[in-house]
């Protein structure tokens, strides 16, 4: 049991606010550092966790391709699990939008409505969306690099890594049945792992909350803390009726997952351990200084540079027209975020004094090198240099066209039909992974929602900030494609339209260029009907040469940089790949702390415990919220409204089942000290037991550089599981999901708020006034009525895994 | 000595964020509330206070008139103290922003890079300032109301008023020698109190900070916690040679003050008790309900809309041109301060829930009043809701007169020239208090400053906002003087100086004035030299009249409605004298709470101690901040810069004698308890033993709406004279200064936060290195040598104001 230190603190408010700044200075360094492999697990300490209040056995976690992680699956990037036998699957709003969005309309907002399915029949189409199940780790690393080895030419040593990668890759889904595999690298190149995937195809929208929820606090709260956002939705994967992956068809049934997660019954509260499971999606803690130096300097002012341009784009053109706003929506949102992101990490690496860290690091590497009697060592550090100083040399060129797909989608959607024709002329496996077959229907998706999210106006902009940029750039590194063109004399008078305005404020010179690129737009034959498929599908390079429009010319005009590029890339990819292992086991010899690798978008786990934090002098972070809190920000106005039907709901809350007892109040997001990054979105939180806690969304702007070395200001925001129960119950009536999640019994008159900690809560069967016995701790599995003579809490926390894991 | 609870509490540094919330949810209720006046002090809670810290026995801070609330003075509506015999003020930095910014130049830019006065000869004139030390208080209600009491008209009955008032003050003026002396209302017009100042008219800069430090963070951290500001300023107030009150001569000796506050040598920690001495200006504690609905539904909104859109105006054209952005820069400044307050208060009645509080008091009050056998009791509440109906009906127009002299220069100054000759037909005590001859001097001031801000550009833009406003009006309320106005067509192309597209942000559809306000001001002869100096002085209606000048006609047409105004504010005012006193008591039966008048501009004093608060769910705010919080907010953009010399000193501060030994760092503010509001700017906060620890500058934004009715979130902020005493140390190494606050002999090598506490820390003479023994208790007035064997520190805490008193 936890003593309740708490409790005597609270005897000395007055005191509270100097000792706490104090208290959090003072305190010694608790590193819940780690994103760990799943095989590293068993091997994590065993004392500490259990002291944090680890309460399974670690070999339940993970061991041996088995064990409770594998019900946290990879859901289009992002992070979501499981949470019941039925298939039914846990992740966050945000992580579904654009598959909510997709089966909106005018008529069925289900974005700004909500949606809830009452019976399996009504689930809608969970378009986009397919859910990966990790079926096995192999370590391949000996058959990654056995061609490699011997070859000395760096580009032809990573076409030698990337093509046993991808015939790695062909083998191990060769024998069908949904299969998807993938070869990730770890360590800065040292260990090769193949990850093996089920992929369920046919997902459907079981639950959504309105906007007003899911998107509580939008851009203003993003990133921040405090924090009152219920980024949930739930899902449901379906197979065919023999249990094997199918495409979305009425006959398939919800598929049965070997694992999933019980709902937690009773609550977490400050101090408590959890763990983060998911597929965090990229790190850089191991990257070499300069090119650490080089996000700094290079990287990231380029991003807020361009992508700051195309944000104001979509957002002043958006707002004068709600149907266009509403095209662009997903689009600037994921580019806001990305603006954030590269503004937050600059501001990050001058807080946590990152570059004095690895700089500091460097010259310890440097002296430990010189006496090293291992040339490769030895080697490692000036070859790496001059790795970042050839990036930086042709960065501007690259940057651009690496940014041109994400930008004006005219121009995207004919450079992806000018590639993947001119790749489909190689053998499948040597072509650039985009465009081998098995990514096809991907790409063709990419496509339509390029069609779809088009609009003149829009694209002009953006493709005309793209000639902009392109005729900016350095002498040595001008691209041919675009030297046709040339700028308008500069405008002595408004632009009638109200484009210098909006180009002067984000200045890359665009308005010099927006006729051309209306003419373009104008004359292009792409937005025919079927026409776009027709050229995908030929994938015919003279045909495309001969259809005569102008993006796809420019296309082929642009495609030879790209392709020289991408060579570029590759070659600088086989150095990195001779460097990066000697670089790492030097930097492990000088660096303390715990050694896992960098993310990569594989299964980790990161353990944690719920603690606030001091994001700046001044202020301490306190870890739970409230629907008190979430209330006192609710002004009527987007993004801090409440649908009527959800204020009804209120006033009653805190005698509800799901309010906290310490709190008194519906809990609604909690921080813990997770180690968690992008991709990490949706990831399931579980408790000592195993159980079924939040789900994660966020992390706190203060550790946004954490990305590039681990910061103590770690913190992950999580929403508690108890706000989406309590609306499931009080607003939605959600009976059925309810019982699905083995919380039906719950759903009782009377508060546990109102009964001692401790003992066990009142638990009501369905709508009944009578009373189960079914006790608080019995860690759920549903409450069925034979139970109720089980000692159901001396069984262990992985009860319901391990029924489901007998089968 | 106070126990260390906190010591007990950091050993449970992971609980805190949740005990943290937990406690400072359920502590009972600190009321901290009162702005208590000097009469009051011997009556308050001797036991609660001296368990706060409060070592002085309550009358060595006020009783007969004499005390040390006697060191708080009002300087032109701020607050200040004497801090040295040498009549040394120290005030706020924003308090004497007017005087400094009036003796600098671009060679001398004194806002920019701050002055420091090394010889009392360098100390420069502080333009505008004057200061008035409290010389005694008497009460003359049965004076003030013997003339009133059988009055039944209202108007009858608030004229009688107001010429005793000024007859009482009249009377108290004559002997001269700087007698200033008000009469000041209380208790909704119960009590009246006449105050008797001495006022000092050479006030002289000695130290100003870098505007970089004197508003560090600007109106990003207005109002706003955690705060870094160095908000003070020191000046000195001079006398004739014969001790009496003088305009500025070279002749003048410094005024030595009666009373002043010693330097506290040991800071101050959460939890400490501190008292806030000082001016506040207003408080509406005991307005009656439907005045606070006003406030919310008309007062308020109209502020935001008129202030708004001057805001926009001086801050877009300020932004075009350096000159002009020196000029407008006061006056945006504190527009803006207007602006953000009445945002905050709607935001704050909401937050507090006043309007639900003082609707439930109304209806206690109702049904307290229908059995109350008093019948002027009973009468109250329906006559004082009568009083507001008829307010609301003409405020728009009575709401725009009032705020057309904050606006338009000209306009302002021509209102005044007329009123003036108008005014002076009357008997002196007959006339507007504005224009009585006893603020001559300062109605011309007024002038002068509307002729150095004045610019061509922003007056048409404000004077067209006031016309187009003016034309808005309900036709009712129409005002002649502007009806030959009419709207230029509205504009279909866009203008070409940009006007449109500010006016179309801000919304009084000025634009469709601009013309004409801009050929008022090609007309006009006021800014010819001398001239409106001699309209002044001639005070001739006739003169005036016949000038031809297009303001003074405005002004002329606009006399009538602004008198006509003003005479139905004299006849509410004599209700509201008739109604007050009943609605006060009623008040008084149905509220609990400590019974102070509402703020008034007259001396208070507010108790309080060092304590954080809970902004809003999730965040706490820790009570004390420091030079190294400071520091990670510095950008190098303003408002976050830092000069070069202040940044080379930062290193070694942790050293010096003035880093705090809990924090381990220099202090740079601290959050209290204290009740306080606008004109506390620039107060004195002392510790339990009277010494100065500090000046109050700010308060926080959850408290904004405190004026409307104590909040349990009071928190003041008040800059910590340790970052003073560190400044003058070890960056401007004013060696004279440090020795008049009587601190000359702490400027020691080594860090007393190397001391343990409790023990005395180690004081040096000068610069030499040996230490002498004097105590660090010993509770300033300096550490002269034939003091060393002398246990000051058992004289008591009021030994240099004792001596300064037996004079």
């Amino acid at each position: 049991m936890h003593t309740r230190p708490h409790l005597v603190l609270s005897r000395s408010a007055r005191w509270l606010g100097l000792a706490a700044a104090v208290s959090l200075a003072a305190s010694p360094a608790r590193a819940d550092e780690g994103q760990w492999m799943p095989g590293q697990i068993v091997e994590l300490d065993r004392a500490k966790l259990s002291g944090m209040g680890l309460e399974l056995p670690l070999e339940q976690l993970w061991s041996n391709n088995t064990g409770l992680m594998r019900a946290a699956v990879n859901l289009s990037g992002c992070s979501a699990a499981f949470v019941s036998a039925e298939g039914l699957i846990a992740t966050n709003h945000h992580c579904a939008h654009g598959a909510i969005q997709a089966v909106s309309s005018v008529e069925h907002d289900y974005i700004k409505d909500g949606f809830l399915a009452r019976t399996r029949a009504e689930e809608l189409p969970g378009k986009g969306l397919t859910v990966r199940v990790l079926e096995r780790i192999d370590d391949v690393t000996a058959e990654v690099l056995a061609g490699a080895a011997d070859l000395s030419d760096d580009r032809a040593r990573a076409q030698a890594i990337d093509r046993a990668r991808k015939q790695i890759v062909d083998t191990c889904e060769k024998p069908g049945g949904g299969l998807r595999c993938e070869v990730a690298a770890f360590y800065n190149m040292s260990l090769f792992q193949r990850f093996t995937y089920r992929e369920l195809r046919d997902v459907r929208l079981v639950y959504a909350p309105p906007s007003a929820i899911g998107e509580f606090g939008g851009e203003v709260d993003n990133w921040m803390w405090p924090r009152h956002t219920g980024d949930f939705t739930l899902l449901r994967a379906y197979v065919g009726p023999g249990g094997e992956p199918a495409d979305r068809a009425d006959a398939n049934v919800p598929y049965k997952p070997d694992v999933w997660l019980p709902v937690a019954h009773s609550g977490v509260k400050a101090g408590d351990f959890v763990a983060v499971l998911g597929y965090p999606g990229n790190t850089e803690r191991y990257l070499p200084l300069s090119e650490v130096e080089r996000y700094e300097s290079q990287i990231f002012p380029a991003r807020i540079d361009i992508v700051g341009e195309w944000v104001a784009i979509l957002e002043e053109l958006g707002a004068t027209d709600p149907a266009r706003g509403i095209k662009v929506a997903a689009t600037k949102k994921s580019h806001a975020n990305r603006l954030k992101n590269a503004r937050g990490m600059l501001a990050g690496f001058a807080a946590i004094g990152l570059l004095e860290r690895r700089r500091a690091e460097e010259a310890e590497l440097e002296k430990w090198a010189q006496d090293s009697g291992d040339r490769s060592q030895r080697e490692a550090l000036p070859a790496l240099r001059k790795l970042s100083e050839e990036r930086k040399d042709s960065f501007a060129h690259d940057y651009l066209l690496e940014q041109v797909p994400h930008g004006p989608n005219l121009l995207g959607l004919a450079i992806d039909l000018v590639r993947r024709a001119r790749e489909r002329q190689k053998p499948d496996l040597e072509r650039s992974a985009s465009y081998m077959d098995r990514n096809e229907k991907k790409l063709w998706e990419r496509q339509e929602r390029r069609l779809r999210d088009f609009d003149p106006e829009v694209d002009a902009h953006l493709l005309a900030s793209v000639i902009a940029r392109a005729q900016a750039l350095p002498a040595a590194w001008k691209l041919d494609a675009f030297k046709d063109m040339s700028p308008e004399p500069a405008a002595t008078k408004p632009a009638a339209d109200g484009a210098k305005d909006m180009a002067a404020k984000t200045g890359s010179g665009r308005e010099r260029y927006l006729k051309q690129a209306r003419q373009l737009i104008a004359r292009t034959k792409l937005l025919g009907e079927g026409k776009a498929k027709a050229l995908f599908d030929g994938a015919d390079p003279a045909a495309l040469a001969a259809s005569g429009d102008p993006f796809v010319a420019l296309a082929l005009a642009l495609a030879p940089a790209i392709e020289a590029a991408e060579a570029r890339a590759e070659t600088r990819a086989g150095a990195a790949s001779r460097l990066g292992p000697a670089y790492f086991s030097m930097l492990r010899k000088v660096r303390s702390g715990p050694v896992y690798p960098d993310a990569n978008g594989t299964l980790r786990l990161s353990y944690a415990s719920i603690q606030g934090y001091k994001p700046r002098e001044g202020l301490l972070a306190t870890p739970q919220t409230t629907l008190t809190g979430q209330m006192a920000k609710v002004t009527g106005e987007d993004p801090f409204t409440m649908p009527e039907r959800v204020l009804a709901a209120v006033p009653k809350a805190r005698e509800s089942y799901w309010a906290d007892p310490i709190l008194g109040d519906v809990p609604i997001a909690f921080l813990s000290t997770g180690d968690t990054t992008g991709g990490n979105s949706g990831s399931p939180v579980i408790n000592g037991r195993g159980e079924f806690v939040g789900l994660n969304f966020d992390r706190v702007w203060e550790n946004i550089a954490g990305d590039f070395g681990y910061s103590e200001r770690s913190r992950n925001i999580v929403v508690d599981v108890r706000y989406l129960l309590w609306l499931l119950d009080k607003v939605e009536d959600a009976d059925a999901l309810l019982q699905e999640l083995g919380v039906g019994g719950l759903r009782v008159a009377g508060a546990r708020a109102q009964v001692g900690e401790g003992t066990p809560g009142p638990a009501a069967a369905g709508a009944g006034p009578e009373r189960e016995t079914c006790p608080q701790e019995r860690r759920g599995c549903g409450c069925a009525s034979s139970s109720e003579s089980t000692p159901w809490w001396l069984l262990g926390g992985l009860l319901c895994v391990g029924r489901r894991r007998r089968r």
